[in-house]
């Protein structure tokens, strides 16, 4: 379950614009002065002939020396480094080259990706050497029956997602930062995102890693295997550990197959107690399809309202609740007994309102069970958004 | 995909003390006879004061020093032992204990689980101290509305399952050895099993473990979050280190809500070209719902045949998968416009089986939709058995 800050990058994804407009403009303070008691360490200046070296390793159009306010500034824009020098390398080749040369002129590194981090991880502290993974963008290969990518640590997140999308297949993972995110700096940050409790956790879904190690040591580490016990899985180390152990330029990752349809309802709840109660309930009804659960309070969605502009399409409450599948809805009513009367009441409102909306059903009826939508009736919720549609008037006709 | 040794495995839950007649007979080969090359460390000798020592930690009762033979040799008797003592301790501090005395006099230790590995990673390759996580068995917490688990690291992965069980919860894991085998071992050896392909791998699975290292320190990172980013994830070292770098003594394990039903298909394919498209079409179609998707060729069929005297279901064909969905069966039938002769031909029949099954229908029908069985239909299997019952008529029924 996630608060206010996810949700503000889920806005961000639409209203980036609106978002930075508001909080961008003023200069960031440096992060020296922010937090003064950080001190730089013993490494070395940078030089004119550390410049030439990095010209020689990824060619001149690839070493920044001005407008780097990008790569110094996190997205937030609450810290600011002093990086003189941003590298651009396109190759494993190249990120090696750096590191060794970096490492015996004791000049510190800063790895980064599409600095889309919210807590500062991705921008230098003082003067470090930028090196940008932007040009390390190619898909390696992708298996479509086994399920495998092999990507550059570059690409970006979304990108990939469309390209899996060919073979019907999909990333794990998910996120507000997915246009512009990328996959070496999700796996550094072991991100979560939305995916998280249908897909798990990184640590199960990457396969193998290619990392460059400060010395400029390259681990070949890309194995496609869906399951490999050979040695200390030592690859799970560099997950998460934001580019400390290694610099991350490749990664294998199984991904899922691509759902046949997403749906999401959206749910007031009074109190917190009974959101765990629709947790436990969507897990044990939905728990094979449930593929995101988002939790926001009212202080989040006032949040929401007054910065963002972003009025919420259902009523005033404590709680709300973003539910999503993936794979057919199953939109079953509970009685006591088969009635051809609820049956007559029910089923006419159903379908013209699923065809209005283009919709597709496969009607299950005549028995009674327990499935998805008994939820929402037994839970009493204010009211359900389906796909951003209101159906404030579903409710009422299912409370027969 | 797996081959004999996996069927062997499952047919050995279900058939042990046949197998177990059938191998067990002869004496097993020591390991140090078997593998020459192998040559004892410079580790302590067993003395009289170290097995003081243990009883004064551990208890009399739990320090064995006969009728270890099932400790010093591997379940499928290719290697033995000669450990002269086992221990049988059942906390993290009697362990920490252990394992302290033994490094400060530098005797060899070998931990132990249910002791089901094929590999004889598990018993003593010389004399080591075998300390056992036999009493180890403790179910410390069940959280049902985050589906967490915290468990000792001997406890049986079957019980395990079945405590969950009364939550609607289940293990992340199963395999044949699951009557015996203990978590500490599957995560030592980072199992796989048959929900693999569903659950994903332990390292996707574990929030956290406790490990006691060689020298006795303990590690408590007994984690119940879903997710965790705090420093590196040292736990991920220990999944699959088969006990090398430490003694896992508890874990934390996130167990996914048990599935409303399961449903399983045999089918006996023509080419292993076959077999990867099946595969493909089953990700597409059930990929949501799919649990497992083992593979058996014709040579394994022979051997259960002939060992396990296992007569298969179908008909002999190069090649056979073993498909599991958790969720409802669809069983829709593609035709090119709806047809009402169709219908009636096909629902009867189908009624009339599964009621004969005690099954239950919630029958989608008027809509001509891609769903599960049009895989079948479309691959033209030899034959399908769902749950081992017979479905011979139901593909030529189809095949309108």
């Amino acid at each position: 379950m996630h608060g206010v800050v996810r949700q503000l990058i889920a806005c961000n994804r639409r209203f980036g614009p609106l978002l930075s407009t508001r909080l961008l403009s003023n200069d960031v303070t440096l992060t020296k002065e922010r937090y003064p008691n950080l001190s730089r360490k013993e490494f070395s200046p940078l030089t004119d002939k550390d410049v030439n070296t990095f010209e020689s390793i990824v060619g001149k159009g690839n070493v920044l020396q001005s407008d780097l306010e990008f790569y110094n500034t996190d997205w937030l824009k609450t810290v600011r480094g002093q990086s003189e020098v941003v590298l651009r390398p396109e190759s494993t080749e190249e990120v090696s080259a750096i590191l060794k040369y970096c490492n015996e002129r004791t000049l510190a590194v800063c790895p980064q990706g599409g600095n889309t981090g919210l807590v500062g991880g991705s921008v230098p502290v003082f003067d470090e050497v930028v090196i940008s993974t932007a040009r390390m963008n190619k898909v390696i290969n992708i298996d479509p029956t086994a399920g495998v990518l092999m990507c550059q640590a570059g690409c970006i997140l979304e990108n990939v997602d469309k390209a899996l999308s060919q073979h019907d297949l999909m990333m794990p993972l998910d996120l507000g930062a997915k246009g512009s995110c990328h996959i070496g700096g999700n796996l550094s940050t072991n991100a979560g995102g939305i995916r998280l409790i249908r897909y798990g956790s990184l640590h199960g879904s990457v396969l193998g890693l290619e990392v460059v190690l400060a010395n400029g040591d390259v681990i070949n580490n890309m194995n496609p295997l869906i399951k490999d016990n050979t040695g200390y899985d030592l690859k799970q180390l560099f997950i998460g550990a934001e580019g400390t152990l290694g610099f991350i330029t490749a990664a294998t990752i199984k991904c899922p197959t691509k759902p046949n349809s997403v749906n999401s309802a959206l749910i007031a709840v009074e109190t917190f107690a009974d959101c765990l109660k629709i947790l436990s309930l969507t897990k044990k009804h939905v728990g094979e399809i449930l593929s995101a659960f988002e939790f926001l309070d009212l202080a989040s969605r006032h949040l929401m309202l007054e910065n963002l502009e972003l009025p919420y399409p259902i009523a005033e409450s404590p709680f709300y609740l973003l539910i999503e599948t993936s794979g057919n809805l199953h939109l079953n009513i509970t009685c006591k007994e088969y009635s051809q009367e609820v049956m007559d009441m029910i089923e006419p409102y159903v379908y013209d309102w699923t065809r209005g909306r283009d919709g597709s059903i496969s009607a299950e009826h005549g028995l009674v069970l327990l499935v998805v939508v008994e939820l929402f009736y037994v839970m009493l919720p204010n009211a359900v958004v389906l796909d951003n549609i209101e159906m404030y008037y579903l409710i009422p006709v299912m409370q027969l």
